[in-house]
């Protein structure tokens, strides 16, 4: 199975493609390392990267970016760098890369444990996390050629420590159930889920 | 109590307004009609109609456009209409309106079934849904003063015979059943919530 990562470096990243490269071709792809170099909040950026790869069976991605800060002081440009890095990006990796995945290939994008268990200075977060969740269940009814998609939602991730005390009373999840959820939605059958690791 | 509402001759609009003139000071307010008029695809216009209508009690929003096609063409650009409308329109509301709401006010918004139940079509709506649920979970953990944020989220309307093709299998959902939602929500005591009426 041809499998492109975007953010395959990243905490969780590493530990999904690491699973993933023991029997699949792996492709990795990140704003600054990788195979192929992309922006995802960028549409022609994801364009380019899906030329180059050409056709592919699975696209999976841990990246995206989102704002953290209080409400209080929030405004709309700082709401809009979730919108427009972790929805649009993670949006138009499969508005885009529908034209290029195999039949009964698959999408699996990540969202987050914020969408229904908050936490204090997360409100973008919580939303985007909400939006990617509507968007694979909305998106699984209409895919073609049986091509499916999942989103998983960790909670905060063991190896990254510096975010526990943003998540007072959250149990970390561990590398291994969250890296089980990815190869859950890629090797699995499944479509239009949301995989909850926390 | 002093309640604006957006998009107050809209099909459900209506029913809200009515009910809540009852008994309070009502200023509707919308693109074409009312007492306002506001575009809440922009934050300048959202910042002009608070400043006019000054501290206010309660917001109830039941406006906001989103995408409604294929997801087999669907683009960047279509899918935004829904971002910048139904989504940024309402945390719009929200992040400039708290500068403006009197202690222990309220604002209420409108996701949808879609978010949870989707349909062909959809998917740009089920994500704009899932994200207007999950921004409601987080900004009513940091709102000051007592300020509550709730989202109701209904199903198709009876009202709305003209969508019923779209919505095969699901039972409309009565008026007065999706205005209680609202009235729970401007009227009652809870945060973060979201009511779910389908």
């Amino acid at each position: 199975m041809k499998i492109i990562i975007i953010g395959a470096t990243g905490t969780i990243g590493k530990h999904v493609t690491r699973a993933l490269k023991q029997d699949h071709e792996v492709i990795t792809a990140g704003s600054k390392s990788g195979d192929l170099q992309v922006n995802i909040a960028s549409a022609v950026s994801i364009e380019n990267c899906y030329a180059q790869a050409g056709k592919f069976d699975a696209l999976v991605c841990v990246s995206g970016d989102g704002h953290f800060g209080p409400l209080a002081t929030m405004k709309d440009e700082q709401f809009r760098i979730g919108v427009n890095s972790k929805l649009m990006g993670q949006v138009n990796l499969v508005l885009i890369g529908q034209h290029y995945i195999n039949p009964k290939g698959s999408f699996t994008l990540t969202s987050g444990s914020l969408a229904e268990d908050p936490i204090v200075l997360g409100a973008n977060l919580s939303s985007m996390n909400g939006a990617i969740n509507g968007f694979v269940r909305g998106a699984a009814l209409e895919l073609d050629n049986g091509a499916r998609i999942n989103a998983v939602a960790p909670g905060v991730v063991e190896e990254s420590p510096a975010y526990f005390p943003f998540f007072p009373g959250h149990t970390p999840v561990t590398m291994t159930s969250v890296t089980q959820a990815y190869i859950k939605s890629v090797l699995g059958g499944q479509t239009g889920q949301v995989y909850k690791v926390w």
